[in-house]
């Protein structure tokens, strides 16, 4: 097979780095992953990043290089003006932005954003067009848990409208930073805490002002343990994030698309209002969409 | 006056330490302030920084000391076993430890625990004393803001039950940890924001899941200000305490004790819901707490 038949996919997030060498089939010849997040890069440091992993496959410069994610963002590599929701996805390649000035053909990807109530992602519309590969006239939710979880309505190829709940960020932050870090520091799970304090909290959102607070007096007073503290914590803002987007979730049918030990947690907390779930892994779906953008944006090219 | 009609009060608290050499009157004879908080301090250290501390008001090594505070927690310099509500304040001083095995004469308050729900304080429960010094018989709702507010049904000298919410923590570390940052970097502050914050999460508390990273999005698509994002920040965690705490707002008279300016903010909060609200400086109430708790004390060496 020649190179000429294959192209580069990269997920280029916040935190992370992603990196597939893809037949046109899609086919994986070879893969690189690491921590060169856009979060620890100057933008001159960019070019250097993905030439030299590119050099670590031992490929040429002239396989093109298709990407998504925090890399078109204003802090990132290139900005790419975002898509507007409800936009389709199949004009997600044609919204891609040239990386000017260097000798590779590098393209990144748009984000969408939606103007009232506001709200922006990058990355994870990739993702959905990848699941639409799959089922290209899906009606109902996709939800992207993780550090900004996204809940997405997508019908007939669109992005109709969304929303973000912080519950990644905000369980590392009180798990690292705030006083609740001496009842989680040993780690561990206990499923039934979590599935009592998802419920909990679902029934009474605003409680959880005062709830926090418990695991730390459950831990002086009653013997909590490491296990059940990170178990309850992460059961509290999933039940908090449900809580919120009822309307999303509620008689729609679900997607899950993420890390798959957090789909779980989210489609157990589902299942108890029996939601139809089904789960998708992040990287299946940034692969599937990255390789559908580059067909559309070639195909844009040779129109 | 000789010195031994003066005594020596501290509160000494997670991150401050805050001592008054004080006449048996409560007239303030001298006042030191520093950063030596029990978070920062081994078991060892405490002595040693109190020493040199009163060293530097040229006072002798008689003079009674009595310290409220984290000062008596496990991680503290000597664990005084809580009081347990409900219970009478007219204790307080009877409960405190001394310090073993040194010159000086030292007494350590206990906090106040709840068994159900479990709950803790360590220094809230001085000042409520100090108001009970103003208001012998206060039947009502004691507040204090602050890193973690406590909320404190008080009647006829006698704490009740109390309830904790971990809004200040929360406000700095998503200050400081999370993506928001880049909205608050300015600082700032905006009364109007403030007040609508408060207003659209005490009447929909859940949506705060969603509406958190708005303030990223409306900085990013709708130009708001550092001013209104502290601010907006700062009314939907107030607003979110108020909303879960209504059982002991609503319908009940409020003392607010703590800083001024954030004490305010919640009169300001309050105010919307016509409750009647009297502020007090948590200095001022510490330091009657701690000299009614010392004459508890001596009395009951006399008895």
């Amino acid at each position: 097979m020649a190179e000429t038949d294959t192209f580069i996919a990269v997920d280029w997030g916040t935190t992370s780095f992603r990196l597939w060498h893809l037949t046109y089939n899609g086919e994986i010849i070879n893969r690189v992953t690491g921590p060169f997040g856009m979060s620890t890069l100057a933008k001159s440091d960019f070019e250097n990043v993905l030439d030299k992993e590119i050099a670590k496959l031992g490929l040429g410069g002239d396989i093109p290089v298709i990407i998504c994610g925090m890399a078109g963002a204003a802090q990132g590599w290139v900005e790419v003006p975002y898509l507007k929701a409800p936009t389709s996805l199949s004009s997600l390649g044609r919204g891609a932005k040239q990386v000017p000035a260097i000798s590779r053909r590098v393209s990144i990807l748009p984000g969408v954003m939606q103007a009232q109530p506001t709200n922006v992602m990058r990355g994870e519309e990739t993702q959905i067009l990848g699941l639409l590969q799959k089922y290209p006239e899906y009606d109902g939710v996709v939800c992207l848990p993780g550090t900004h979880s996204k809940w997405v309505r997508a019908r007939h190829g669109q992005i109709e409208h969304f929303t973000t709940c912080m519950t990644g960020e905000i369980f590392a932050i009180l798990s690292n930073y705030s006083v609740l870090k001496h009842s989680m520091v040993n780690g561990g799970w206990d499923a039934a805490a979590f599935e009592q304090a998802v419920k909990q909290v679902m029934e009474a959102p605003a409680n959880l002002a005062e709830t926090l607070f418990s695991l730390r007096t459950d831990m002086l007073l009653a013997d909590l343990s490491s296990a059940q503290a990170c178990a309850r914590l992460s059961g509290m803002l999933i039940g908090f994030e449900l809580a919120s987007t009822r309307r999303y979730w509620e008689a729609a049918s679900i997607v899950l698309i993420g890390e798959s030990a957090l789909c779980s947690k989210y489609a157990d907390a589902l299942v108890a209002h029996s939601s139809t779930v089904e789960i998708h892994d992040s990287e299946t779906m940034a692969m599937a969409g990255l390789r559908a953008a580059n067909t559309q944006l070639e195909n844009a090219w040779h129109e």
